[in-house]
């Protein structure tokens, strides 16, 4: 059991975090995914080409991203959820693509108005699509770790959809604890029941920190060698099914931890929190970040 | 590296949260008490018996464990400062009985106005007092892992102490995360150091979720099987350091993530939520307990 030297984090703050907070100005957003970008975070979930009903935080994504300044090094990612999504991505230069079903039927039906096998089903052609653009699909497994429908997600049925994730040639696959019911039982769980179909697929976790678990979670999967985390800078991002709870852990509080662990991220931690209080003032309330309220462990108090 | 099955738990709302909330009705402390009591919690940490200038939320413990009815099978603790609180403590029928002593000189300074040297000199007549009596004597050693004023700790340091606590034949030893700057690294490093010079010697481990590490840590603790923790319900007591910011863990997270994993602590989780609900009301501010926000992950929401 041996922990990685370094880890990987996705800052997903300005899509994932963004999508359930009040709508923000397009400038705000701009300025966000910008301050972001200089903070030697690598990766950045920067937007969602979905229909402007669905998500009408989403609504000025063509806006947002012709605005930024792209930083070289830093890779930028935009969800889509079909053809439409994807083209409009592709369109805008994005060369990795997100596209989601959840593992729970239920949640699927719910969010998605259809049936897992039939989002499964749409995922080939996309693959095309992006592809013959060079561009790589991640696919976001929802509710992997639990439905706030249909209870405890089988680690089996998770299995079932990355083997055949792996047989359409997907590119990555993350696993999405959509609600916060994620445990360190949980973590082992699915990672024991996927380690043997996901062969050489890059595997990514996606915690929320709705009942505090966050960092015990990752902790549990950096013993299984997992080296690639989303995380939003200063929570962003709350749970829908739980008014005032807590959504994504804040990026923050991941880096802080790694960091006294002797884990790399090459993420300025300093520079984070500037940009988690920027995030903070944007959203015009208190965000749940720990380390944002009380500062870093070595922050020292006068005597 | 074999998990334990079951986990004992004090609750330290009481007393330790308390200490840091503004003061509550004595009324309202008894009711705490007598309700945590019937949760399954097996140890609660009641009172503490300290100067009134020094704790003004403390005042009035003679009153509060006066009117407390304690329930068969629950041991309850109380803290005390010096001989006159031990024997306070000893006179209302306590037979656990905490006293503190900073890991860091300058935060024993200045929490407690005299050096590391001279409070361990001190315990050996306590320690003589409470035997004497048929009590216990637990010492909590307060920035185990960190001092807001020196910053980290000399895991060195915190077993040297051990070795003299073990020589003056104390019977129990809790290590405090003062002001939540424990990681896994912290815990690892401490318990690697303490382990040869313990022996014998009950471990307890107390953390603050202030950077939200506190159940990554506790997983690490009983990686290293430990098996008794602090936790306040609802997480009471916040952070003097840094106001707003989150101070004990809740024990409702904690349950609740030991409980998925198949680790018994005894408690009911939905009585004990109960119990946060009314200590919120009694402070009358939102607690940091993600647990009481969002309910049990076993919680589900209507379709």
């Amino acid at each position: 059991m041996t922990r990685p030297k370094s880890v990987s984090l996705r800052e997903v703050g300005p899509r994932d975090g963004l999508q359930s907070e009040a709508p923000v100005e397009t400038d705000a957003k701009v300025q966000l995914i910008e301050k972001l970008s200089a903070t030697g975070l690598r990766r950045i979930e920067a937007v969602s080409f979905v229909h402007p009903k669905a998500i009408p935080q989403m609504a000025d994504a063509d806006e947002v991203w012709k605005r930024v300044r792209p930083v070289e090094g830093v890779r930028y990612s935009a969800l889509a959820p079909n053809a439409r999504g994807v083209s409009r991505a592709l369109d805008h230069g994005f060369r990795e693509i997100e596209v989601v079903v959840s593992a729970s039927e239920k949640h699927n039906q719910s969010n998605l108005r259809r049936s897992v096998a039939e989002s499964l089903a749409e995922f080939p052609p996309l693959l095309q699509q992006a592809h013959a653009a060079n561009a790589s699909v991640e696919v976001i497994v929802a509710t992997s770790f639990g439905c706030p429908y249909a209870g405890d997600t089988d680690p089996a049925a998770v299995a079932s959809i990355i083997e055949q994730l792996v047989d359409q040639g997907v590119d990555r696959v993350a696993f999405g604890d959509t609600t916060g019911m994620a445990t360190p039982y949980r973590v082992q769980a699915l990672l024991d029941a996927v380690k043997p179909v996901s062969k050489e697929l890059p595997v990514l976790l996606h915690f929320h920190n709705t009942r505090g678990t966050a960092l015990a979670n990752i902790l549990t999967a950096l013993d299984y060698g997992v080296t690639e985390f989303d995380a939003a800078v200063g929570g962003l991002g709350g749970c829908p099914y739980a008014p005032g709870a807590s959504g994504n852990v804040a990026t923050e509080e991941v880096v802080h931890m790694l960091h006294d662990m002797g884990i790399d991220t090459g993420v300025d931690l300093d520079k984070l929190l500037e940009v988690a209080q920027f995030a903070q003032e944007m959203v015009g309330k208190e965000l749940p970040s720990g380390v944002l309220k009380a500062g870093p462990r070595t922050r020292l108090s006068a005597l």
